[in-house]
């Protein structure tokens, strides 16, 4: 069957071919890193599976796949928070997606943050445990009056 | 035993909280994002473990667990090109490491450019497989004179 991606035939082609040629793991996913295309800021980390590559090919929107809620997920489909690709790449070995987006909203973290690296670890902290810094102190949104009851991704 | 590192006992306090409690998976590790001190630029994506993440704090230098060799790996210790961590980040639930670096030589990229991120995926193509664009057209460095004949990371 033809499809999107082509198979991963040789280190050369993978490395310095021109045809897409993702990797997925062994549970389906490929890492996706996402950064806003006008600050250059980290907004998150996230998994792609094969039909999330696509659909975000195909509409220009950022698809992943929520392993905490194992679903295909159009982000910004509950919170509006859409992310509009300006940009993909692919990484040299083919098993790391980059999308470039702007988001509608301003925010991209669903506690309310702009960007969801919002605490700093101290280089040199001696401390046991370490304590994080905070460099965002104003959350963009009310994350209970967006998502109201929904369950709260992170797990522990 | 007293650690760096803190439980993860409450998600209010992974969340919100002021003590570094990374998540690390069932393999022991956690995803690492680096991007350009300066241009902001995604440099490369991987692994750190326990080891390496507190190595980075301590040293002040990118340490990653690289998956392909199995090894603890102290980015540049082969090639020179170590990365000089400037700000180090962590995010919402405490599962992925975002590192700000500079690095010394301008290439993060073992097959020679200056990103591993060097070919986009193009939005709305319709080619079966897909073709990739190269954004960079020239290499930093030759692979073949730094590496010699170490084997090569990327798997198919």
């Amino acid at each position: 069957m033809t499809s999107e991606f082509s198979q991963r035939s040789s280190v050369v082609e993978v490395e310095e071919g021109v045809e897409l040629a993702p990797k997925f793991d062994s549970d389906g996913l490929i890492p996706a890193v996402t950064t806003d295309y006008k600050s250059g800021e980290l907004l998150m980390q996230g998994y792609m599976n094969a039909e999330a590559l696509k659909l975000t090919v195909k509409t220009g929107e950022a698809h992943y796949y929520s392993r905490s809620r194992d679903v295909l997920w159009h982000k910004g489909a509950t919170s509006g928070l859409v992310q509009n690709v300006r940009e993909l790449m692919i990484d040299d070995d083919q098993d790391c997606i980059w999308l470039k987006v702007d988001v509608s909203g301003g925010a991209s973290c669903h506690v309310g943050y702009r960007s969801c690296f919002y605490r700093r670890i101290p280089l040199g902290s001696q401390d046991k445990p370490i304590k994080l810094e905070f460099t965002e102190n104003k959350k963009v949104f009310d994350p209970k009056s967006l998502y109201g009851d929904s369950p709260n991704p992170t797990k522990l």
